[in-house]
């Protein structure tokens, strides 16, 4: 069985998240998986297709209670919702607005609450805004589907979930990742340019990613910088560091008392 | 905190290891993070530099007792060293190769030994070659240091290791997976051409980890075709089997009794 040797980074949300290690993307699940080997699990808690209703009750049995003592701690969790619950009725995935902006709260407290079961107070959040909607990629890329399928997303009320996204990181005091503002920002504010960063109008490709993936270090860097990769050692030593000649002195470093 | 929600697959090594998830580089843990995601964990406990007598002492940290029924399973581990252990004298890396096999065999016994505190029955256990070395390459990566440093591997020494590696999958009875014979195959058997495979005359680079990923799947599909990742499915729904009305009764998976 996998013993609790590293702390964990968890990155919980939907598709864009679960996709994260795609090959050939350079996603942002497999850079951090980079970065912080030997430091920090990376988790991909990634369910595609789901909103934030649907997220919660998975995330309650994902985020361990407090209780539970050994379990590992999660030192950065990201909150990346919004692209499935702005969908637009009659769509299942659709969550309203105000429902939205009550789950998200929901989720934060359930990790920051004192009163809350799962009350984690080391543990690092970033919110993260969906990415812009490309509609005329969206709308062929439903249209070419067998059936051909109606568009479920509008630029527009995308736009505004992110917004509420914004609202509630400054309510509740967490890091924010406005990768809406990024990537927008990068197409020059122009719907259609927004191809170059979008797969299929929905999705991040490499190039969102990648302006993704610095955002989200950048905001690590100056709002919990003590996570920061570059932050935190090796859990065991580089080998250049072991004791040669008694290599058991420098190699048992896991306190294991809660076994 | 994290909690237990899905198996472990552990990737245990040394540098091509902890290495695999490299941008631009399509490594297998990246791949293998891809594949399995909502299925298996894939937790990277690659250790660059490290041998096999540095690697014993901790994956007794990284693998659980038996007594610790919290951990979570660890379905899936490769066991890939020998790269380091096959430095010649006077490295410090240098493990003489009756303490390389020993090592390996106390490794796996550790995990398969009824009488062992690890005993894991249920985890499957692949063994790795080591890729062979390109003693061009090396050389001339190693004259390029500051201060340039001697030739540390010998491509004939490598291939014993590799060998034995293989005489140890066939004693214990578990599954090989050959990357010293695939990549030494695809370079045509000539020792300059396997520069198309190696970065540095040690490390592979895409193309290289992409015959390994081949090799290490189709092992799998043959020899623990039950832990396929075909086989397994996501421990949560996919979200068109969500029951939308009630998304509560389909959601709570889990079983969290040993919390």
């Amino acid at each position: 069985m996998a013993a609790h040797v590293q702390d964990v980074f968890m990155l919980f949300g939907d598709s864009i998240t679960q996709g994260a290690w795609e090959p050939g993307l350079n996603g942002f699940g497999e850079r951090l998986s980079h970065v912080y080997a030997r430091k920090l699990d990376i988790l991909n808690r990634g369910l595609s297709g789901y909103n934030t209703d649907w997220g919660i009750p998975v995330f309650e049995q994902c985020f361990a209670k407090h209780t539970e003592k050994h379990a590992p701690k999660v030192r950065i969790l990201t909150i990346w919702f919004g692209a499935n619950d702005a969908c637009i009725k009659p769509s299942p995935q659709h969550v309203p607005l105000p429902k939205f902006i009550e789950n998200l709260k929901h989720i934060i407290d359930m990790v920051h609450s004192p009163e809350s079961a799962y009350y984690s107070p080391f543990t690092r959040i970033l919110l993260i805004t969906p990415p812009p909607i490309n509609t005329h990629q969206r709308k062929a890329d439903l249209e070419s589907r067998n059936p051909p399928l109606p568009l479920d997303r509008l630029f527009d009320i995308t736009k505004a979930y992110a917004d509420a996204v914004k609202d509630v990181a400054v309510e509740k005091k967490v890091a924010l990742v406005d990768v809406w503002s990024a990537v927008w920002e990068a197409a020059g504010k122009e719907e259609k340019a927004l191809a170059r960063f979008l797969n299929d109008g929905l999705h991040l490709n490499g190039e969102g990613y990648a302006i993704m993936y610095n955002e989200l270090v950048k905001t690590i860097a100056e709002i919990y910088p003590e996570v920061h990769y570059d932050k935190l050692g090796y859990v065991f030593p580089p080998w250049l560091e072991i004791n040669w000649d008694s290599p058991a002195d420098s190699l048992y470093v896991v306190n294991r008392e809660s076994a």
